[in-house]
């Protein structure tokens, strides 16, 4: 963990530090890239995980409207651009090891590009898998082609 | 995306599929890990995030009680061992591209080795960062040494 994160770990509940200070120390990995969850800000609903490199979060937190980067695409990708389902954030934090950030967001329609509301519908059970839910809209609907 | 999540994108709800066969097309990661995010069931509250193997996995969804893959101690690691903090499975979920898991969890007390009952306490508004959480346990008495 670096030692900014480490330094923050007694910090007092709300005590505010420089954002710069703190940016310059996430774990971004290998790749240069940090897990981001979102989750829907009033229902809880986790709807996703994706992937955001520095210049992706730092835009999501400049515009308010979720950018992640596409490891399929090579490249920024704002969230609803082709599909229309845009994700707005309402807050971020990272995690105490600064390598994860959970985003608070209001997701317009399904956060999934199969039409579903969350992308977690593929559920573990005993010797059995179950999908745990049906689209909201057909994905065909949702895409002239590509994912977004 | 593996063969077997494109196919389950057009599987209606409820429907039941061979879970070794799930297990077998997982997207785990060049360490052979995939990230795992811990929601508390009842309240919603994202506690953590942190990876599995398929052992990890495997001893998870037949124990219910969680077990992770330490990447800085590079063993598996069965939550709570050192600091009693324990998580129970109550459901878990892979995503639409079978590369990332959501635990829903109950969390005895904190999740977070600062003692926080979750791990996302640094908040990232405007040009500061700002600290949302106080420690529920001082963490000198969750641990001798160690993380857990």
């Amino acid at each position: 963990m670096s030692e900014p994160f480490k330094a923050l770990e007694r910090a007092p509940r709300d005590s505010r530090h420089p954002l710069t200070e703190i940016l310059d120390a996430v774990g971004f990995n290998e790749s240069g890239l940090i897990p981001a969850i979102a989750q829907q800000h009033d229902s809880g609903e986790v709807l996703m995980m994706a992937w955001m490199n520095r210049e992706a979060l730092e835009e999501t937190l400049h515009t308010g409207r979720v950018c992640y980067w596409s490891r399929s695409r090579g490249k920024l990708w704002r969230k609803g651009e082709s599909s229309g389902q845009q994700q707005h954030l309402k807050s971020a934090a990272l995690d105490c090891d600064g390598d994860t950030l959970l985003l608070q967001v209001e997701q317009t329609g399904p956060a999934c590009h199969t039409g579903r509301r969350s992308c977690f519908y593929v559920a573990l059970e005993n010797d059995e898998a179950r999908i745990t839910a049906e689209p909201l809209i057909d994905p065909d609907t949702l895409y002239g082609s590509g994912k977004g």
